[in-house]
């Protein structure tokens, strides 16, 4: 089978190192490059090249960011090219519009390595759903996120050490945003309700990361036997749903907790399968090559994911709600309690109503931090 | 589809009421069962009927034991319908002579549900060996036992008090042999290598479980900032291969440690992937039943599994070796030093040196406990 990539970096040096050591099936036949980058015959600056030549069974799309990636993608599906991509803003973004247009086609999109890296999380997801309704689902989907935290909580040390050493290690970007404000855990979220729940999920929902978590903050949670960590979550009830992205506080004996480094684990529910959770290396040139590589593969076996948006399931913040707590400085939400260190405990509020009230906290303190208690 | 059904206990029943709770393309149409309990039109206690009836396609194998599923197995493969079964005894046993009447009859054999009940851990074996080698795995493969160290460290209970709360619920048998001295796990270990390294898996391989396991024991490991797992394991390097079950000390902190309750968790490694774990339930009517269901959907859809087992890899049992810690009264392994609490730490030795020097302990002190400390 004949594919194209788009995208020579990090993961698409991953995609072609698999490939070209040998999977038999598979060769990698152009490569959109910079023109001042196309050193090899297969390398070329024009995606038309691509997208015209018809012996490109799958293009592989590894460029990452929302523009040209989306309309590189719409253009191949519409020339029945299926389409496997690593890039989760995109995804999010116009998950919908891609699936019309695999549809409209007769073309395949795969997404394996949007979420979770290397980990079979979307296959996984597709899985349950074939026999169960997935009830709940719930992830640590950011290694840089997991890595600072478990760093902190391990060594003691505080968030911007951290960070720096993240960064060092090649494992946070200069600009650290999209990790630690949660954005690109936002993305993974939206992908995975859209297939875990069969619904084109909404755009606007409660995000909040761990830019303000501090060494104290882990000290508290674990006077109370907690950790925490930043999950990205959905459930379904009753053709309703709900998502949010927040810092949780987890059991410091949970599965969760134990997750080191800059891995991932992702879980999910149904009626008859229980509790499943996945574990393994979230991003990384080779395991989310090889995720990609695998969607190439049961590509050329035949699989065609299916995505159906059209059971119509409504949006309900409702669904989403416990207790929080929130430290902020000089400010008391109503009624809220003191639970010590600093922090107050906030009773039975939606994910939506927490981050508005910490949107309030942020105004008098920027450095408040909350967290979900379950 | 149209399926038959051997076995109508807990697994059976489990296929059933998932199967008629709505998948759609399945349908069971005959269901093998003692003659005194044949309520059914669907039922029937001969064999011939659903053998020889050619509107079925696939035999769901859930009745345990050896015989007389084995000759059932592949009388349904050679009359050309796939079996898809939850029996770990007989495909551990039997694993090569199924696959080459399925392979000779184009028929196929599923065996997710054999191995960690509704995980999906031969799929995702399988799916890493198409990328990878998978160069080692390992695993909390076995609820009953899970159980039961876990009672133990959370409520400081002793061995016997958890196992009778473990019957109490159903998790062990009135006989639990085939659990707590690793039975059950030295299948599963022997369907796990024989999918993850393409191996007829050795039958002959270091057993030990977890029946002397004491409340002092676990405070001793404890002590040593590590809890202990009953795992089964494997590695391959080289051409050639080691597998071995045996109790682990794994760190307080690690994921293996905080597998709650009557949970599995699985592990696998390959070069681009890394580690993958895989955690859910391990047994249960709905479980394993959703894991049969899974396979007939494959089978449906077009799935076809292989299993090759003509790479001729080579059982090397130095493969797999370290320190183990030895508690016995009364005797002292040469070369071995007191490591207290009535423990010698027994340097560099092979997982089946490590079987051996246990037996000679059980034949001075019958209450004798050893451990694998990686």
């Amino acid at each position: 089978m004949k594919i194209a990539l788009l995208g020579h970096g990090t993961v698409g040096r991953g995609v072609v190192d698999i490939i070209d050591s040998g999977t038999g099936a598979l060769e990698v036949s152009r490569i959109l490059e910079l023109p001042q980058f196309c050193n090899e015959a297969r390398m070329t600056s024009n995606f038309d090249d691509i997208v015209e030549d018809d012996e490109i069974d799958a293009v592989v799309e590894a460029m990452g960011g929302l523009e040209p990636a989306h309309g590189y993608i719409v253009r191949a599906l519409e020339a029945g090219k299926s389409v496997v991509t690593s890039n989760k803003a995109v995804v999010a973004e116009f998950f919908e519009e891609f699936v019309d247009a695999a549809r409209a086609n007769g073309a395949s999109l795969f997404i394996e390595a949007t979420t979770g890296g290397g980990i079979p999380w979307i296959a996984g997801l597709m899985k349950v759903r074939r026999v169960d309704e997935v009830s709940s689902f719930s992830g640590i989907m950011n290694g840089t996120t997991n890595y600072i935290v478990d760093q902190m909580s391990r060594s003691g040390a505080e968030f911007g050490a951290v960070l720096e050493r993240a960064q060092g290690l090649g494992y946070a970007e200069r600009d650290p945003s999209a990790d630690i404000d949660g954005i690109d855990v936002k993305n993974k979220t939206i992908i995975s309700a859209s297939v875990a729940f069969d619904v084109a999920c909404t755009h606007d929902l409660p995000v909040s990361g761990i830019r303000n978590l501090t060494k104290a903050d882990l000290e508290f949670f674990a006077s109370r036997g907690q950790s925490v960590r930043l999950l990205g979550k959905g459930v379904q009830e009753l053709g309703s749903y709900a998502v949010a992205v927040e810092p949780t506080a987890v059991d410091a004996r949970s599965m969760e907790a134990a997750v080191p480094d800059n891995f991932n684990l992702l879980s999910c529910e149904g009626a008859t399968i229980g509790p499943l959770k996945f574990y393994g290396q979230g991003a990384g040139s080779l395991p989310t090559g090889n995720a990609m590589v695998q969607d190439l593969l049961d590509l050329a076996a035949g699989v065609r994911p299916i995505y159906d948006f059209s059971r119509g399931l409504a949006y309900d913040p409702t669904l989403l709600s416990g207790d929080y707590l929130i430290r902020a400085a000089g400010f008391e939400p109503s009624g809220a309690e003191p639970a010590g260190a600093g922090y107050h405990r906030v009773p039975d509020i939606t994910a939506e109503q927490a981050r508005s009230l910490l949107d309030e906290a942020l105004s008098v303190d920027p450095t408040a931090f909350m967290a979900a208690i379950g």
